[in-house]
């Protein structure tokens, strides 16, 4: 996860500090980046790095108080990560179409949603797309190691 | 998902019909591969397409006389995909070292498992690593867009 190219001065909030949305922060808050997380549950902050330097926010993410807190107005980038498809898709789509939010990026367990993204503003991240691929990948290599 | 190099004669044995599970399962099959895939919910089974040709098995794969039923011990390729880390673990390495089995791969949720199975022979699949570097990738290209 290089996230490099991210710009100094970006805003980056984050929904849901399970294992992705943790990992995500830490990696950027390396960086130096500034990110805000948010999650409704604050024991899931015990994720974060010791290192993390953001801003925790605890709180239920489809309140719009919550978000409105987490400064999601002034947010360059919204990382929809909770373990449930449907909020991440429902804050996706109200934060990008309200505040025009440069980049919004949901992860989707459900890959047969990927159809209905595929044409929206809205970047998509399939786990399960993800790890087929992967072992795809690890199959056709070990064939290849054998020729 | 490729998998174009696997051979036409390999036995390929999935435990775990979830969304990864038939997605390879599907695949494999569509290009006419020899594929048993086991689940404890026989319900799961829904998830393959109509199309699918391989052999199902209900039972529990933690239970050495299904995993015989499905043949393991003819199994040139062994998937564990099951939604638990600890199960696919333990067939993982059982069967790896029981049947000496080519080509083992199992799916973790828990990254900070990784650095356990970097010098095994059992191949691992982290879909909280491949969505974070996703979500890196998306964000330093738009950043590259920008440019």
């Amino acid at each position: 996860m290089k996230m490099n190219n991210i710009k100094d001065d970006y805003q980056i909030v984050i929904i849901g500090c399970g294992r992705l949305g943790a990992s995500i922060a830490n990696t950027l808050s390396n960086k130096n980046r500034n990110v805000t997380i948010v999650d409704i549950n604050k024991d899931s902050f015990g994720k974060l790095s010791p290192s993390f330097s953001g801003l925790l926010m605890e709180g239920d993410a489809t309140d719009i108080k919550v978000l409105k807190k987490a400064e999601i107005n002034k947010a360059d980038v919204l990382i929809a990560v909770t373990d449930n498809d449907n909020i991440n898709i429902l804050i996706a789509q109200m934060m990008k179409s309200i505040f025009n939010i440069k980049e919004v990026i949901a992860r989707l367990y459900d890959p047969e949603k990927e159809c209905v993204y595929k044409e929206s503003h809205i970047q998509t991240v399939f786990p399960a797309l993800l790890s087929a691929g992967e072992v795809g990948r690890i199959l056709d290599k070990e064939e290849d190691d054998e020729k």
